[in-house]
């Protein structure tokens, strides 16, 4: 029999446990699989006394993770405590110096440290495996550093934040408000108490920022990303949406563009017979776009004890087999510096929607504003307030304005002479419409 | 710089000239991503003066792939041939003896000797790689041998069959028949001059074969599989079941069951929200349900030279990289004899069609027969032939029925009854439903 790989896990919560129960209870299966035992020989957490339903009797305990990264009686650290700095980098890096072999669900210790994370391992010799960091279960890091080896990825986009993906589901289904949802999603587990790191869109966009380098093998870049959340969204939005052939999701979206690489998650409308648009609830799914392949697509449980386990020892496994690859799939040394397009020059549709004083006039002025700027209208929808087509009253109507192709600083230019014009009331709302 | 992989490509057609054409044009890519060049230093094919588009000239030409597969200048061989025995066959046997690696899209090969091959790539110690074989550019096979190694899998399915599916989403979307559809597809080169191999299902069944094989852990058994193809599928069925809440599709199906590994294709009817029932046209998707990850989905093109150039190729970097697994995940000698679950024990609902005399207590015996083999009916949908429900004329009338679940024995018992009867006209339609 081979010598078994002898692992480390520090951080016992949710995931953690799941990964100690599932290497305990499969342990037959996993050998086969990786071709030698996997054992459990040491973990790291703060409270040894609480009761996580899993036998750690044969399991060295370290309260300093960094203790338990150096220490002779493992092979492989599985990270699972999380953030970007602290206790979490530390047993990464010792992990590292001392030859260790690192699995890890720390999107926001890589978007922020991946490159000299990646430039270490590989001088080290040892992998580094995160496919739990993007889109839980669903083996999205795999597929783009190993399954696509072939392929010029133009694009690499999808739901990446269940969280929000359950709020605007829900909103849209139920017609409900942004607030209403999100306190669901708390009660129910989805959303943490401070929810502003999902709801805003920095966890999809710490993801987002290593699924861009696997696929266009930049460096990680998580500054460079546009940053929009979906507390702005709503159900007027969605409701409109639905009128005009589009759903909404929060998105992260890398593409690669003549000037570099352009990188954003934000709230955007899809065409709602595409495979992205149709995907509801705490579920991911990612699209990436490949010159031979076409567009493939993978959809699964992005969150959850065990479809993150169910990724964290698909890749203690991978080192257990020897596999041992650069950490992003080429040698961190190659990865290109990244050459940000900035949102200015971002080309594509949008949805408008302006609360437009109802006045003689207001609409020709609009409309004047964007064909000055090139601008051509797709659609135009006003809700007329009385259905006789009375003016009721001189409250504000919607008007959604869905437009071509055209670029962001267009028609940033086109939505301030709007607004100076003083034909609209308060902000106006934009949508990017995301391709198919 | 590390030794070049030297790749033999035997079989010049579509996908053949597109893995040659990728590994010349993207050699410097590939090469970074490989960790050393990938070079094409010989090629087979029986005419040498096609014109394919790509250069030849540094290749060595052999009229005999197992010439090439056994020649000093290749390190892996491509074969691209096609089918279960021949040139094919010999090929791959002779690469393996002489300790070739090898990368092959031949589900017929390997649904036919599949466990010869893995085992005796595993005792030469070269690479088998198949990615290419099912579901073209979509990574099925690296998700199921190594992205999942902690899951226990109790079901993967999906449309393995691009032609099928575009023959009934073109019936669907367009009120078709089934003989006007396939002629389209001829006419479109979705489908073969002699069709039977694709609306048969038994191009389907190659593919299950080998997921049930790296799902389960079992011996490759295609001769286990039940086949039935789609040509029986009406037009009025497809609008039964819109109007019943599902949509048809060929199915592959591969479940864990208490009796052992049930394996069928068959036209099925799907719940029309749930992922797979909404891939229309050529695509291909498949899902795995996994106990710690859920279920997983991957869609894309299923066919196509660049979409299953690009499996090959993935594969290729592979075996470059240095990643030597079991052919099927685990050692071939520890695969499973496959114990097979017989169809008449399979469990599920069932759409019925029947063309009913339409006489006093047709329906009485027809519930009562059902009732007599224990089955339960969800939804009886007859079709009035007239509005204000005078009857018309003594033909037969159209009656839907949707049954909850029971086992395929009670229904064939049933329907034998009902048959005996004597109150239907012709042989019932019998679609499965597969439950989400």
């Amino acid at each position: 029999m081979p010598e078994p790989l002898r692992v480390g896990v520090a951080g016992l919560g949710t995931v953690g446990a799941s990964v100690v129960r599932v290497l305990t209870e499969k342990a037959d299966e996993i050998a086969s699989k990786a071709g030698r035992p996997v054992v459990v020989t040491a973990v790291s957490a703060r409270d040894r006394n609480r009761a996580r339903g899993i036998d750690l009797s044969n399991a060295a305990w370290h309260v300093d993770p960094s203790q338990l990264a150096r220490s002779n009686e493992v092979d492989l650290v599985v990270e699972l405590i999380g953030g970007a700095e602290g206790a979490a980098r530390a047993c990464v890096e010792t992990a590292i110096e001392s030859g260790r072999h690192v699995v890890t669900a720390n999107k926001a210790l890589l978007a922020k440290h991946g490159l000299a994370i990646a430039k270490a391992a590989e001088e080290a010799g040892v992998a580094v495996g995160f496919e739990a960091a993007v889109a839980g279960g669903i083996p999205i890091v795999k597929t783009l550093r190993e399954g696509l080896a072939g392929n010029r990825i133009s694009r690499v986009f999808g739901i990446l934040n269940g969280t929000c993906n359950y709020i605007l589901t829900r909103m849209e289904k139920e017609k409900l408000g942004f607030a209403e949802c999100l306190a669901d999603a708390q009660r129910l587990g989805y959303a943490e108490a401070d929810p502003t790191f999902d709801i805003g869109g920095f966890d999809a966009a710490h993801k987002l920022a290593l699924l861009a380098t696997l696929a266009f093998g930049v460096e990680v870049d998580a500054d460079g990303i546009y940053v929009e959340g979906i507390a702005s969204i709503t159900p007027l939005d969605l409701e409109m949406a639905e009128e005009l052939g589009f759903r909404v999701k929060l998105l992260g979206v890398a593409t690669r563009t003549e000037t570099g690489v352009e990188q954003r998650v934000h709230p955007a409308m899809l065409p709602k017979d595409s495979a992205i648009a149709r995907v509801d609830g705490v579920t991911n799914a990612v699209e990436i776009d490949g010159d031979i392949v076409g567009a493939l697509i993978l959809a699964g449980p992005g969150a959850g004890g065990d479809a993150t386990a169910s990724a964290v020892i698909a890749d203690i496994v991978d080192v257990a087999r020897g596999l041992r690859l650069p950490v992003f799939g080429v040698p961190a040394k190659s990865l290109a510096a990244p050459t940000r397009a900035p949102m200015a020059t971002h080309k594509g549709g949008y949805y408008i929607r302006l609360s437009v004083i109802d006045r003689p006039g207001a609409a020709a002025a609009i409309a004047t504003r964007m064909a000055e700027q090139g601008i051509s209208l797709r659609s135009i929808v006003q809700r007329a307030q009385e259905p006789d087509g009375e003016r009721a009253s001189v409250a504000p109507v919607s008007v959604v304005l869905i437009t071509y192709a055209t670029n962001e600083a267009a028609l940033r230019a086109a939505l301030d002479a709007i607004e100076a014009d003083g034909h609209i009331d308060g902000t106006p709302q934009v949508i990017r419409i995301e391709k198919r």
